[in-house]
């Protein structure tokens, strides 16, 4: 069935009652928790009340650019495009809730996979918290996904900040770096299914886990500068560094990269780690004896990388005898006529 | 310049800073009425601290669906966007406060046609409050605009909902209707400039006015069901009718039409009136007395239009005699193949 065929309201009531007995329980679970959702889908407005203040991100993916709806599967697409919000708060240091969907579609979509990519973004709500609370479906000659996302602080001090970073702060990042640039290679070259390694590597790229608890556990533990990686270690940790206003030295030793990678790209796997994007890890900076908790204390692997200095905005990474290496950070522009980097199209801005 | 010459750092810089000194004064504005930003536009997320419980709604606008680029004007459409989501929170009975832009855009738009767009949408945030706290930017082959808008309640009672419609309640509007669906006819037909009665058509379909004091002050009087009109007077009434189980008779002679409707569409403007999309004035329901109270209360004229009956909901309208119209409500669908009504291309859903 096409979307053409059965019009906006029916769409809408299709894709809605799909999830609507996990909604309602996403709903009650953020209830416990202090967010309370009053009205959801179908009038002008959602409505809700939260126990902490709001933090909120929207994040859009559109067909031909940062997907292609022909090679994809549905149900990871609306998962992704979930994940990629809840990402954002948890790079905050805080819990996802209320998720407003906008569907740019053409009329020619199949209604069936539009369902299926509607519970890949109740699969993601269930993973990472969160619920859908509204939206807005229109007509568009080209298929895009617009997120809206609010999440609630924990309520525990100041959030985690691009600006915060100071001189002397140790660099940290959860997980493992490259896996999702990786997996994009495979999927490009054809070879994705050829082994367990490479399936990791494209689960990496179409169902990245958000590090929420990840992101709550670090605020708590008094971390007051962070940011997600979407668009590449470098690239993002120079994002941090302007906002702050402070340099990086980064140890291309120190970055962590795990053995499915590394066995799939023998020559290439620290570059993707460097600039792969779409991790969806944290990267974090704090004074040393916080960034020692932290290792300690979170379940997921922490791996310090390097340390912030005074001076000029700018990441230098040093490899294992401590030399600069010669690196492309790039920093990811679709608008841009020409790359700096050699990073691979189809990546988020 | 064009977007793709700059690319999107520089773009959301330029952007963001051709409105920041006028969005920190609407973010003094919000934070005299208990709307706090905590953090705006740069990082992974905005944050905010709100006095009342949150409403949320989002909207989009599509090039070739919603409105012709090469055909607006900019600062008229980044006010438009704007103000098709102000009437939401305004059809609840509440006040706008933190909005997140999306926009997907081509390359080869005009960074200095953006900024106008941008200089409209602080236009919308000064007439009827709110500000701009965060946003995406990304590359799409189509250009469109999503915004999501979050408003605060005035914490005064019950949200005014879609399905709280009571038989025996008076139904009442807010202002005149048709002028929007008239000016977008002038518009397509060449003639909108030919007199200052045409101007006034034409600004009530790019600049029309949220209804946000009037919703306030409905919901303050007890008001307890009501909706903007966006997809025509008939249409979003049998929405109403139908989330809340109920019929409606609609007295033609009762709807409200102004004289350069009149003068410009002498046949036409009771249907422009009944059907013709984006009025973005307010439809509510109320018992009799609370019905007066609205009347006598507000400044801006209220009338009342027919009342709320049992019944399977379908909505019927009577001519000043008192016999059956036959008129087509129609509904704006812009995925049916088919239209029942004869509404003009490049309206809203």
């Amino acid at each position: 069935m096409l979307v053409e065929d059965i019009g906006e309201f029916d769409l809408i009531n299709r894709l809605v009652g799909s999830i609507e007995a996990r909604n309602q329980q996403f709903a009650s679970a953020l209830a416990e928790a202090g967010a309370i959702l009053d009205l959801g889908i179908g009038d002008d407005a959602a409505s809700w009340s939260l126990a902490g203040d709001a933090v909120a991100t929207t994040d859009t993916m559109v067909d031909g650019v940062h997907f292609i709806a022909d090679q994809i599967g549905w149900g990871d697409l609306g998962y992704k495009a979930i994940a990629t919000n809840q990402s954002d708060i948890a790079a905050m240091g805080c819990m996802p809730t209320f998720a407003l969907i906008t569907l740019g579609l053409r009329g020619d979509l199949s209604v069936e996979n539009l369902e299926e990519m509607y519970a890949g973004m109740a699969d993601a709500c269930e993973q990472s918290g969160g619920m859908i609370a509204g939206g807005d479906i229109v007509k568009s000659p080209v298929f895009f996904i617009a997120v809206g996302l609010e999440g609630m602080t924990a309520a525990n001090g100041p959030l985690m900040r691009r600006d915060s970073a100071k001189p002397g702060d140790l660099i940290g990042v959860t997980g493992h770096l490259g896996c999702s640039g990786g997996g994009l290679r495979l999927l490009m070259d054809g070879t994705a299914s050829e082994s367990d390694d490479r399936a990791h590597l494209t689960s990496a790229h179409w169902r990245p886990t958000p590090r929420i608890a990840e992101g709550t556990a670090l605020n708590s533990l008094g971390v007051r500068s962070a940011m997600d990686i979407s668009d590449g270690l470098l690239d993002d940790l120079g994002k941090l560094c302007r906002a702050s206003g402070v340099g990086a030295t980064v140890q291309a030793g120190q970055v962590p990269a795990d053995a499915p990678l590394k066995s799939a790209f023998p020559d290439d796997w620290l570059s993707l780690a460097l600039g792969g994007g779409e991790d969806y890890e944290l990267l974090f900076t704090a004074p040393e004896a916080i960034m020692e908790r932290a290792v300690r204390g979170l379940d997921t692997p922490v791996s310090v990388i390097g340390n912030i200095r005074e001076g000029w905005p700018s990441v230098e990474v040093l490899d294992e005898a401590g030399a600069p290496m010669e690196v492309t950070s790039g920093g990811w522009d679709h608008f841009a006529r020409t790359r700096k980097a050699t990073r691979l199209e189809f990546q988020e801005a």
